[in-house]
């Protein structure tokens, strides 16, 4: 089943898609809820992340490869106990819902990134949750776009910037319930040309791992979003480029790039 | 002006703090909003951080000394280009209000300190502000505690758990509208011995410029929460302790210590 979050005749809905449709429910996207009789053809909504003020969460290099050997994390050997998923957080401020500008900070150095992600959506509030229990915590996935300033990822102390400047993190269009998350693929296109393809199979540690890795010291809330990490090259964005992030069977994330303002030139 | 937001009666509540009461607010306390009739003793209510989802937005270390010389941060230097605020998250999962439990995590090693803090709240959304208009978006002044892990400081890639395990964010009492952020001072007791003493004047980046500086690449909400940073020694907190951050013309933030229940021994 597809739940989407979006923005009808003035108000904030929650529904459920059926082929071009949208229908509207009541109750809880994250518990229990009902059909109302409320459709709306999808060209007519305007669709936005899941929830409004989640926390980001995202693995350290998840993916066997050259970029976890070039930060020093050669092996991906479970019997090593520094192994672990090193979590860290992408800025909230970030989010930016299907269809909306990605926006080249008119201060980058304009060397801003696509990562192709699958995200998982929390759906129960969840705390020392074991690998095993997780899933149950997982309400669904969704596509995701882990937009970087490899700059500000070098220079900077922390990813605040690199990672979490206003619009670096598109997600949706809506969340999938219903898919095995180790049969996930990624495919992302730049200007419809294929850039990456990404199997969750090959993740050093499952989303189930990482909720639960998490889950040990922060307590998970509905509507919270797990990142997959990404694989595989990624390459620079230029305004006027559009970055297609595509699950089959989910359904595909579109953003188009644009250039900051700058009102001082 | 001290703003509370509390909860009383089963209803979530802002209000101002007239002596020993509290006195029911109508309107929003970020913008305008009016006195009402409703008045209860402070000691009837219980007082919550005050948002719930904010953004936390910490400097790099801000105050000269050998903590910042540690990191390779030996001078304050204006003309140095790469002398930046360094801004990173703490996680709003370990937000927590006055007088509860700051929690050692069961799996930590015990190596848990305070860092005393003046916290700056966020009253208007703000994007690109300069030094100058940053004043005009900060409605005012409460007490932080940066609760810290140092192990897992030292260790992860991360701040997520070192900085961001469940209650590591104590914030409160109340928020201070009047109070002017070069004067403040920060006074933390352990079990009302005196631990640190911290004057808002020796900060490396005022309130003003880390709010400019973090607005550039993000849009800041009303709520979110900016950290002044800490200066000179922290220690160990033990279970049993209670630690202290009180900022004279605002008040004091309390919170006792516990050790999570183990359930495994």
């Amino acid at each position: 089943m597809k739940i989407a979050r979006y923005r009808v005749d003035r108000k904030t809905a929650y529904g459920v898609v059926e082929g071009d449709e949208v229908v509207e429910i009541r109750g809880s996207a994250f518990a229990r809820f009902r059909k109302t009789h409320l459709r709306t053809p999808l060209e007519g909504v305007r669709l936005l992340p899941f929830s409004d003020a989640p926390q980001i969460w995202c693995p350290g290099d998840n993916f066997p490869g050259p970029r976890a050997q070039r930060r020093g994390r050669s092996t991906h050997n479970r019997d090593d106990e520094s192994y672990h998923p090193e979590p860290w957080q992408k800025a909230t401020n970030a989010l930016t819902g299907p269809g909306d500008p990605i926006i080249i900070p008119k201060d980058s150095s304009g060397d801003v990134h696509f990562e192709g992600s699958a995200v998982a959506v929390i759906g129960r509030t969840c705390r020392r949750v074991s690998p095993a229990q997780a899933q149950k915590f997982i309400l669904g996935y969704t596509c995701g776009n882990d937009v970087s300033d490899r700059t500000w990822e070098r220079h900077d102390r922390s990813l605040w910037r690199a990672k979490g400047s206003d619009s670096f993190a598109p997600v949706g269009p809506w969340v999938e319930t219903g898919i095995e998350p180790q049969e996930i693929e990624i495919f992302v296109r730049v200007n419809g040309k294929r850039a990456q393809h990404i199997k969750a199979g090959d993740m050093g540690f499952s989303f189930a791992e990482i909720v639960s890795y998490i889950s040990q010291q922060v307590t998970l809330r509905p509507g919270d979003l797990v990142f997959s990490g990404t694989a595989g090259g990624t390459s620079v964005l230029h305004p006027g480029d559009v970055v297609e992030v595509e699950i089959p069977g989910v359904g595909i994330l579109s953003n188009p790039v644009v250039a900051e303002f700058d009102s001082s030139k």
